[in-house]
């Protein structure tokens, strides 16, 4: 494979050579790259389906995702476009998170030498793939040398409507307790990579398993699940995305909202290919489903009224419900015991682990 | 002095140490950090000195920068709070660089083990000077534990009126070019921490020297001209800030103009401490002015009909003239010899310097 040192282009060239032929596919776009800023009109929104109606209804979001080589991945089995269309995706789900809608990215990167022109590309390539698929335009951003290693610092614009943004703290008592998808998949997934590295075969062995890859390595984010909950007249109470695990997650909304929870065991959603890798690798599969994060699935809270509208939204499951602050936030057993949920999610200032 | 291990307190318990008694300063701050995203309403915004009179007046700005220690800074002789002022202010440059005015940034930081709490309180505290000073509120980040050293991601919304927003492509024939300041200051300032450093002295000698240390431990953006353009009732036609050197930026702002250019070596506002060390150090001064970088100084043009306006704005300079294209762009000699002005700006992916 041919190899293009960057040196040979410079920053300005790279940057250049990454970025052309991009059109902007937002109308708000009206100056993408190079210039000391992109430049956005957010006025001319109009959109029956995100209840904008004037320019007032209008708010922007922003949120920002910084991923380190060595921390949140791994390049030995992480190929360069599905890290770059992982990178863009995390915060596309962050906006749809809020029942946004993703319209901008700014794209930073620290390059160190190892890497080629051709390794950019293949990265920018995913980027660029993840944004076309969800109608977002990249404005701007930082190429830059580094000392070691590889950092890809990805920040997201979004709009929403003002009447139909969903914060974490809207939950209320006897609210319903709903997930998207299914959990623990792309930390089986991960689980997967990590013991067909250390097997060091010449021929890792995924037969079967490609869903707990495409979990891991390609997520996407479920704007469909939005789409399907207008189209079903439900608005949620409050809402997250699952990036640190279910637990961790539903704390954050409980704490927020100033309830306890209660969530069924046997109603979380478990996928089978998940829950058969779990039990060859002796894993705990209710426990993956609970901390194991990186799903990016959407868990949201909405009225018990919503309860028949919401029958007929596929893949989204009913895993509990809201409750008083002084029950706590609790896991109900398959045999009916109290469970404690806690924030296990992944310190990465504890262990630093590839 | 005291050393808290980040490990004892976690993602969530930095973040929220770091953000704590933060109060939004701008009113288009709905949401700041706390949520899958923060929450802007730029519709409120009626500003008669920005010439905003309604919604759809308002442009939105974004713009970011990724700074990597061991390539952009050196800890050993720069404080962590002037580092993170620093990093703020070289954002909103940007900002007031296309006439808006910087109101909102997310922070991401890749920190190593090396860092305490208390490390990363002094960058942020700077971080937060910066934002007070100027006005601009933090809405978001990221922070995570990084393999080696220190990266910091700094992603800036802005807002500007459509009528006032300035590309670097309107440059026309016969407009002024001026800059305001001095040039090859910061460069200056870099020189002397980089000479005392190898000197390797108990005592570094800076005395009389400390302007040049300012310029470039910690820049200001110039946002006192541009409302003193507004003033004076000048409205450039091309803009950049000076961030990678004078000629550099020249030749973005003359290709993407599709004009040439004529400055004048007398006329580049040169500072008398950086014109001493120069001398002191055997280094060409112009050519520092030409090509140092990290001014942060505007670089602009205007109007010819503007100049008995430009006369009463401090600290500004008319250093030359938008020509035709095919003149080039060029340099007057003390001499009156014509050289080409050559974009050496600094490519880091040549040379790795710390």
């Amino acid at each position: 494979m041919q190899r293009t040192e960057i040196a040979t282009m410079g920053e300005f060239g790279l940057i250049k050579h990454l970025t052309k032929d991009m059109k902007p596919l937002q109308p708000s776009t009206k100056k993408a790259v190079g210039d000391d800023c992109a430049v956005m009109d957010f006025n001319q929104i109009k959109n029956e389906k995100l209840k904008i109606k004037n320019a007032s209804d209008v708010r922007v979001l922003m949120t920002t995702d910084m991923l380190l080589e060595g921390i949140h991945f791994n390049l030995e089995y992480v190929p360069l476009k599905h890290l770059g269309y992982k990178a863009a995706v995390v915060n596309f789900s962050d906006i749809y998170a809020m029942n946004g809608t993703p319209t901008q990215i700014t794209v930073s990167l620290g390059i160190s030498k190892r890497f080629s022109v051709e390794d950019i590309e293949a990265l920018y390539s995913g980027i660029r793939l993840a944004c076309e698929r969800y109608n977002v335009d990249i404005v701007g951003g930082d190429t830059c040398a580094s000392m070691t290693g590889l950092t890809i610092s990805i920040t997201c614009l979004g709009v929403a409507s003002a009447k139909e943004i969903v914060y974490r703290n809207g939950a209320k008592l006897n609210d319903l307790i709903c997930v998207s998808g299914n959990l623990g998949t792309a930390y089986m997934g991960l689980q997967l990579l990590e013991r067909e590295r250390l097997a060091n075969a010449e021929q890792p062995d995924f037969a079967g398993k490609e869903y707990l890859l495409e979990r891991q390595l390609k997520p996407e984010a479920r704007r469909d699940i939005l789409e399907a909950l207008r189209k079903a007249g439900v608005q949620p109470t409050a809402m997250m995305d699952v990036s640190d695990g279910l637990s961790s997650e539903l704390l954050h909304i409980c704490s927020q909202s100033g309830v306890g929870c209660c969530v069924y065991e046997d109603k979380l959603p478990i996928d089978y290919e998940a829950a058969a890798l779990a039990e060859e690798m002796n894993l705990n599969i209710v426990t993956c489903a609970l901390n194991g994060g990186e799903d990016y699935e959407l868990l949201f809270t909405c009225s018990l009224d919503d309860y028949e509208k919401l029958i007929p939204v596929d893949d989204l499951y009913i895993i509990g419900h809201i409750t008083k602050p002084e029950y706590g936030c609790n896991l109900i057993g398959r045999n009916g015991e109290e469970l404690p949920l806690k924030a296990q999610g992944w310190n990465a200032f504890e262990e630093t682990h590839a």
